[in-house]
């Protein structure tokens, strides 16, 4: 990550995303945010004045934009798109993540459900829209393969509600086995949807 | 809940799991805990000499036997017992409760994966044990529709992941329609598996 040429907002705003993946928002302090980007200290209230719910509800704008990014690249992956190759690929960044650096950071959508959507916290409605823009991603992708939109909706929820499912099930036996087995199950099926 | 039957250590348990639900274990706190059973101050200690990490593994533990027993009663609602109605049934507790009582408890697995997977938090091993149990349980009872051991675990897998994940994003959303989508889509391919 070229983390130096970034500015410190982006810096801290990347930073809490990390965090969060890793320890969930509840206990993400903003010290520890500032510490964590190198940002200068006296700066979060500058670029911050929402406080924390700023901080996070940016963060997870930033992590929807990143997934839906992710997924956008897979048609230049391969000359032959299909349904179940793009979920393999959609997996196939957490497995990456977690073979390459270990079971330390999870889903931050995940990690903000848990700790927020219960309440009326301030960034349910980023958490929405963070969802919702990766979830966009996928349908565009699906219905680039001529599956038709309402179909589309309904397997991009079953995606990343498996996908998401299984990083929770890797995480907790710190074994990728989730993932490759969500992969082999669903892959067929998701292809049949494309023939019909 | 017949919470009056229950003694204090017990209740304390059930609360834990249910602010852990709610909020994660970040934000649950030992005083919050007691107060939310109504236990005498004081008994915490008395009860749990491990303090915060114990309740909290307790309550783990507690929540994956809960899952399990549920799993568990599947053959006991139908003549003709499948692993797409047991899909289903393992959903319609969530749908059940969300439409009841609104979007404000998750599961106590995920919340406790979002802020202590990442760590090397004591509870981790009960983290493990109570999704093992649950998956086991769901394991057992697609062995009883003579589905081989091997392909039960990994549809386990599957089942679990695409509802954990659905519940996430049934709580973002505030709508219970990812679980209705993951049992629409998965229930036929679960099926299939039983007829082969």
């Amino acid at each position: 990550m070229a983390d130096d040429k970034r500015g410190p907002r982006e810096r801290m705003v990347y930073s809490t995303a990390q965090l969060v993946r890793a320890q969930g928002p509840a206990a993400t302090g903003v010290r520890e945010v500032v510490e964590h980007s190198g940002a200068p200290r006296g700066s979060f209230q500058h670029y911050f004045p929402g406080g924390k719910d700023q901080l996070v509800g940016e963060a997870l704008l930033w992590s929807g934009d990143f997934a839906a990014r992710w997924v956008a690249t897979y048609p230049r992956t391969t000359s032959r798109p299909t349904p179940g190759g793009l979920f393999a690929y959609m997996v196939k960044q957490w497995k990456d993540e977690f073979t390459a650096r270990g079971y330390r950071r999870g889903c931050p959508v995940m990690a903000a459900t848990a700790d927020l959507a219960g309440g009326d916290s301030a960034v349910n409605e980023q958490l929405r829209a963070a969802l919702e823009r990766w979830e966009r991603a996928v349908v565009d992708e699906l219905v680039r393969m001529d599956i038709p939109r309402r179909r589309a909706r309904r397997l991009a929820t079953l995606m990343i509600s498996a996908l998401e499912g299984a990083i929770m099930s890797a995480r907790v036996r710190r074994d990728v086995g989730p993932l490759t087995t969500v992969v082999a199950e669903l892959s067929p099926v998701l292809n049949a949807a494309a023939e019909r």
